[in-house]
């Protein structure tokens, strides 16, 4: 069960063309091989719509990147929880940069992916956010300073100090949750930085899925842990 | 092509538990067969997470129910127009009550609609709002006093004079817009009453989906028309 | 300087009649005479745009209801933090649950209220997340539970557990905090529960607000402590 | 009346620490003397809660930045159109590119400057969306293409036939609307082309707001008219 291995590794889809439709289909397969030639866990979290199709041609842990905190009814557009559960998924990013929720969503959240047996992925921003959801005890919480997403300066070394500070601030209210390390993450002396500062796997995006070589630029990722 | 068939019945499936899923794909099953034993036109609006299996299992006319005004790039958890056009759906709910849109997003996305050649079903609230929605141009304005959404009462009866007048304002200013009316529809005589008053189809939800034989209350809808 | 009093009772103006303009001045004038009669500490939350004038005509604490994430720029139509503490407040609400922030939004106004040296009365909805803004070490978490907000149903009658057990969950986290009790509370009875519950004090709003004589209701709500 | 009385002059304050507090004031001294030593109509919308010292200190329109589509009630932290009202102001922006309003928010706010008889300044992006604000009828059109906003690049010298096209557009539903334009204005040569385009005047904020000397500013900028 996917729950007891740790995914040292989610590719976050985001919208990107090279992660959406067929080509997000592909991209899938591209992780399930670069996974299973370097026998590294790896998780991905497309979009919604592109869950059912890529459920159905591989074999590895997906997540959704964001449940709306409702339940079925009327919220015409919105991401149901019981919907996505219903693919296959494994897991889901909570509060991601680009999707922030309010504590009180967060909460309904992170309970109901409890309640669905799905692993919870909860993004947050620094030292304190990290610490104040420690409280919601989600499976993972990654840290991504905002101003490094996208630059490729991975925070392993922009701020070493947030890695490490998060993981023991995390640790004091609660040792079951494991920290990722995410924004600016792309090569494999940025993953091992982020493991060797306490982290247990990363959250990246961009700098895989706008690789030329998307199953290299993955190997090469793992390649010095 | 379905944009010049008239679609006289758009089904929105919302995130009910009986339109989600195993239970979304069957329901399209129901529609296809009503549509198919009436020869009346009717569309479905599921969530964006359930297009790909419905679109493989029936063929009549899927919308999405709504669409960010994003373009492809860092956007976690949001409805990426391309990623849900690439499912094959021929439309989209735009600004439902559910989701509303600002003005400038809804212009954006009626917009992104046309590029696309997609059928573009924009939700307006009263006769106000729909002559400002004429502007955009887009194929329908669906027209649903959100008192109203969800009673049982039809607007054509609770406020006949809505439906009339949002017909004659879209109209002096765009012709070409189509009025559908929504809002507590579930009958023949309600859907045979909009269509009196200038309405050229219905977009409808807990009313069928809510119903013990889904199939039977869409043809009975259609039954006095 | 009010900090080091505990303000026992809150009054937030919300947006009602009685509680905007000149009839804000007046019921701040009547909080004053309750305060000042009883010796109870008692602060108000009036709307942004009364605060200069109520803030002219009485010597109590006078708090915001709201601030924004933001810094001097331009955000038109934004509260800005920098703004109100110029009225001479001295605290502020932050994250009502008709004002809900995002996770990281609630950290930065926290942050802004501290460097302003004002105190921070943060807003939350149940135990959980009152053990996760813990975390922030606010002046005040204010825990009401949304359900009996505007129902004149007291948390402390309704739910006493939630109450200890918010005590209990913060304190464990931060030993500084002070409780306050919200929604529901009008009366002598319900206070004196909520501080035997280990609440500190009081966050309300139409129980006095709605109440035909104000000062009374005050002085009747103290009236058993 | 002020409403008869062409504003040719807007000044937005944003929350810019130039236009917050005692320098909002003061700045409003400025206004009004220029407008004094010109006989240019000059309108000014600070903050909220800058409203009333600064109504209370100058004799010139004072517009709210942004209402909410509230009525009296549990609005904790929003902006009442009636609080704001009680102020003074003469009129209010709506829909402000910092502070968009859905479509249905629009039709409320608008519809109840009318009822409060205050003066309406409907912000809008281009001009599509300028032509469906005018079905709202509202006092004044602003028309701020986002991407010039701050830049000091005017809208009138960017994309002249904008101006030109939104006053034509606008003219087609309602003659009775005048049309502002925004964006980039800082001189008098950009007020000129503004007016010349077609425009009644212009809705302004860093240009003036940032200059060394404000009131300079300000008397430039009518220079050319």
């Amino acid at each position: 069960m996917s729950k007891n291995k740790t995914p040292i590794i989610i590719l976050n889809y985001k919208t990107y063309t090279e992660s959406t439709g067929k080509n997000a289909v592909k991209l899938s397969q591209y992780v399930q091989e670069a996974s299973d030639e370097t026998g590294i866990n790896m998780a991905i979290a497309p979009q919604a719509v592109d869950l059912y199709p890529i459920i159905e041609s591989v074999d590895i842990p997906v997540y959704a990147q964001h449940m709306d905190a409702i339940t079925p009814g009327g919220h015409t557009g919105s991401a149901l929880p019981e919907a996505l559960y219903e693919t296959g998924i494994e897991g889901s990013l909570i509060n991601h940069s680009e999707k922030r929720l309010t504590l009180a969503d967060i909460d309904v959240v992170v309970e109901k992916t409890r309640q669905l047996d799905l692993t919870s992925v909860l993004c947050t921003n620094n030292v304190k956010t990290s610490a104040a959801c420690a409280s919601f005890n989600p499976d993972f919480i990654a840290i991504e300073p905002p101003e490094l997403i996208g630059t490729g300066i991975p925070v392993s070394q922009a701020s070493p100090e947030v890695v490490e500070n998060t993981v023991e601030e995390i640790h004091k209210i609660n040792k079951n949750i494991s920290v990722l390390c995410g924004a600016g993450i792309s090569t494999g002396e940025d993953m091992k930085a982020a493991l060797d500062l306490g982290a247990q796997g990363v959250l990246l995006a961009s700098g895989i899925i706008k690789a030329e070589n998307q199953k290299e630029a993955l190997i090469d990722l793992v390649s010095l842990i």
